[in-house]
């Protein structure tokens, strides 16, 4: 089924590789890569940007283009193109990539979102139990000799074992995260106002008001994707309804949550939080959020763990192999016309 | 099947609480101590130990003692003894109970130790995570403003998705951990001299020696309990075989490792480690081990969880209710005379 | 989210439910069909066929059609169309319906088929055990008095667990079906032309080629979906590959096995099998399969149980639900491309 | 840990190999057989019963008797005794084997129940499918030609997704059959007088009484082993309070039902039934429950596969070798006191 490596270069499909700012070796295992030549006429393949020119020269057989960002480039431009397969892990912005021609033409527009859920959803439990379990500040204790052992170093610990926990999102990250959560038998309560609560229900979940999410959950894992409908929904006034006893782990983006808001209550003593992402990275030197009580921080680092990323590669050369024998991608993400106008 | 609860007081069998050092609303819930108090007629029942003359006037009499040590006391002076229930989590020495005269005269004696099971897994996952993915070293780095993003925070983390997991010990609490590891597909390995490996195979595990699971695996969990054999049984010579990516997690007792061979090989950056137990607690203010590069410390943390511990109390009830229908215990562990005896 | 009931009816969208020859009460229940005249203005709605008059007088307007048989109506003559939601089980063939334009459209032509992979899978199980087990033969022993007891009925019969499966086609049934294989431990070993490889490893299973997994499997489903290519795929010689000691389990449909080999192989003693569907249907009274030794017989029985049968109606329902409220369909299968074009 | 093959002959332990009725090679792998003999002295190993004199020559040595069948023997004369390993399936009656004494002097009495489980399980699951989705019946359809086709095929077929499912008895085949039930979401209704309530709801199954379950249950198991206390248990009063659209599957012992009730209730129609145990086998060839309606019955083949009988030998070595190491044996069961003392 594969193409055939006896397939002369002059038959092969063009595929465009300028995964900049990504590098080749970053993303793709060596073996991927040789299939990738095997199957394909591969163009440019440089961690460098494509140069305008160099890619004027390919763009009418382009076939395939893979890239880490969408420079606004005319669609029509590439006639014969059939997918487009992003390596940065987010569909491209509808103000830079015109879907509804892609869709019109059937071109296949891909992310390499999938390859993240694993490593995400690892982190995401892991810095949970740093929080819940307060491994992070009973380690930090050890610093300075005020460690408390035993009972006295668990008065404001809890397991997962059969706690209410919501998800906001039910994305790909959600659905990499429930096989970690299962063992703990834990109710699993959904906010997204993306998915049908019909559709929420059959997966075994629990459909609930955002409201009613933040006042019963145990633990609240944000994972939702930025849109333009979710700037700061986790205001001030809905950060309150969060349990004193709860943590909350923010996994996906900063833009969904009152960065501000949310020091103030960790200061405050409102709840516990585990957060990966920030308003601004690198974060201030002087936040105050550095020294809140009751956080677990992490500089970014749930989705970027090194052999992971080579999952990228791997998703790509296997859509692409199945496209060009003449079957329908079944590792990437395919755009939604739905979700994709809704992208920032 | 339960003790009916009409049964008149008289008629109730004579059960001796006697708990200390653990309190009784540590470990029963209000519920639980209510069904104990429905079946049998309990005696003492107070935080503080029983004294000599108090227990000496119910001895003859008591069907089972619920006590967290046993004090050296003779089995031939409790004539309708059925079971010694321990709330400690672990089985009296052979020095100080007479197990085989508990044999031969059909005393159960049961240990509460599977109520500790589930939240020292989650803890030894959490702290596994906490150190693959340096989720403590990276919180540590916000504090000075050291915090490295994205690929730059993790030259030196890896996922447990399909890494060989070696097990040192399969017992309960490798029984309570394989679960949580499903779902990340390692491959599990492990060292029991006390199971054997054709058992070990039976419930779908590698059986190894200790060198080629130390060499092989990415992730090591020590779960043993000490026994006569297994003192300092992780020697500096066996240490060394550990591989230069791997985590080592200590969640059973110090007793098995030469902690100052570990500390030494921490500060040499042979490996990293998470530690939740320690030769000395507390651990001495100036030990080097508080400030090792890789490692994370917990002071004795796992077992402790406060809501937790009232599974103890559920077990020891339910188990006291099945005997008393004349029913075989099934929820807490039964001295086995071949583990008991290399007990220390 | 859901389209709220206080929608006047003038502004809902036109849905036309016309699902001939299936019954509405077949395949709705009252709380789905409710659900859907709360959301849409329900045209036709009953159980005969819509007259072309009634049909010609709303598909100007018609926002989505429910049907069983897509009858070569001109896509064109449907400006308003976003969705053509099948009720039979699967899309209509590319010679009645105009599948470019739907995809040229965005119109989504979605297929019920995800409601029957449960109770096909389920049936699939049962006739596999009924084979491997005897247990159908062994019941008809009873009838003549001829029934062997223990091992003496024991001779041919297997178990499941441990055994190399293998799976032709890897589709909706498939999935549905590998839950229930898990418990049993097999190796499931799939042949599917329109699934790359490196995609089957990834999701756990083996991708082998037909002749392989003939000559290895000890169960054989056949659950390939029929095709333009795959008619009499399992020819005489391809069937003589097949272990004496195993059993071919044929559930989706007769199309893809030279069935009158099949027969004369099931005479031959050569292997067991069970047969769901046959190549006509009612099977002439005469067939000799009806008394083929080592045979189970249905009578295409796997996907008609009547309770199951509202699942179709109620992924329909959810599924306009979702687009109502601007979401993407997740329940129902949308067609793809590179698959519609192979459907006979 | 096992036994050294280097252990000269003279050092090791006698045990007496005499499994008649069950012959060597249908119990044993010569695999297990080898290791059996490489780790102990064995005696007899024949096919043939041992004759009284062979075994009064060796009795006084024997450290384990490998066994069907204990003929009354005096423990008193076994001095040296550690283990008695029954082959049969079901541990000694109490009126031939002098359990107290064998607790008293620490003799393991074990069963190779375990070794059942699966393959009696399996039938279970695959006899009840065959009633509710009625595969027998349909096959014997074909026979004559009064097969009828989908709809009209399934009129009173159910599939097992979420159904109530009930248990009669908690041992080994219930949790065999759990997983298998798993992946079809059933609630777990459960009756068993021999376990605590307690202990069936931390198992996550519920627990009932006879009466309710029977009234609820759309498929109920009869998995209870024979007991002086379960004689026709399921009477004619109560199998009257089964559903009529439920399936009644008895797989353990004829003993727990009045079969001529239950047979008249069948030709009643008052429910369905699948039988692999009879009252009397063979079944008198006149017996009306050979053709009453909506029964599937199988000549007690539930527990015979041939293949699977090894897997006694396998846990009788497993567990041998772990008592020659030391250790306590872990795969077969040992006998416990509260129910040996309830067996027939």
């Amino acid at each position: 089924m594969p193409a055939e490596p006896s397939v002369p270069e002059s038959d092969k499909r063009v595929v465009i590789l300028n995964p900049h700012p990504r590098k080749i070796s970053e993303i793709f295992t060596d073996e991927d890569l040789e299939r990738l030549h095997q199957m394909a006429r591969v163009v440019w393949a440089k961690d460098e940007p494509i140069p305008p020119e160099e890619l004027a020269s390919v763009r009418e057989q382009a076939y395939a283009v893979i890239m880490a960002r969408w420079h606004n480039f005319s669609i029509a431009e590439f006639p014969a193109l059939r997918a487009i397969l992003e390596v940065s892990g987010r569909h491209p912005s509808p103000s830079l990539l015109d879907y509804e021609t892609c869709f019109a033409r059937g071109i296949r527009v891909l992310s390499c979102a999938p390859a993240f859920g694993p490593m995400v959803a690892e982190m995401a439990l892991g810095m949970a139990l740093a929080a819940s379990r307060q491994i992070v500040a009973g380690h930090v204790g050890f610093l300075d000799g005020s460690e408390r052992y035993l009972h006295e170093g668990n008065l404001d610990t809890f397991t997962l074992y059969d706690k209410p926990v919501g998800l906001i999102g039910f994305g790909g990250l959600a659905r990499a995260l429930r096989p970690l959560l299962a063992p703990f038998r834990c109710s699993i309560q959904v906010y997204d106002p993306w998915v049908a609560p019909t559709y929420l229900r059959d997966q075994g979940v629990m459909p609930l008001s955002l409201e009613e999410l933040l006042v019963t959950s145990r633990v609240i894992f944000v994972l939702a994707i930025p849109s333009v409908e979710n700037k700061s929904l986790l205001d001030r006034e809905l950060l309150k309804l969060i349990r004193a006893d709860a943590v909350l782990v923010l996994m996906s983006r900063a833009h969904v949550v009152d960065f501000d808001a949310l020091t103030e209550m960790l200061y405050a003593g409102r709840f516990r939080a585990a957060i990966d992402v920030f308003p601004e990275e690198p974060l201030p030197p002087d936040h105050p959020i550095r020294h809140a009580p009751g956080v677990v921080l992490s500089a970014h680092r749930a989705g970027s763990v090194g052999p992971e990323l080579r999952r990228i590669g791997h998703l790509v050369v296997n859509d692409l192999e199945a496209m060009l024998a003449g079957l329908p991608p079944l590792e990437m993400q395919g755009a939604q016309p739905e979700i994709v106008r809704r992208l920032p």
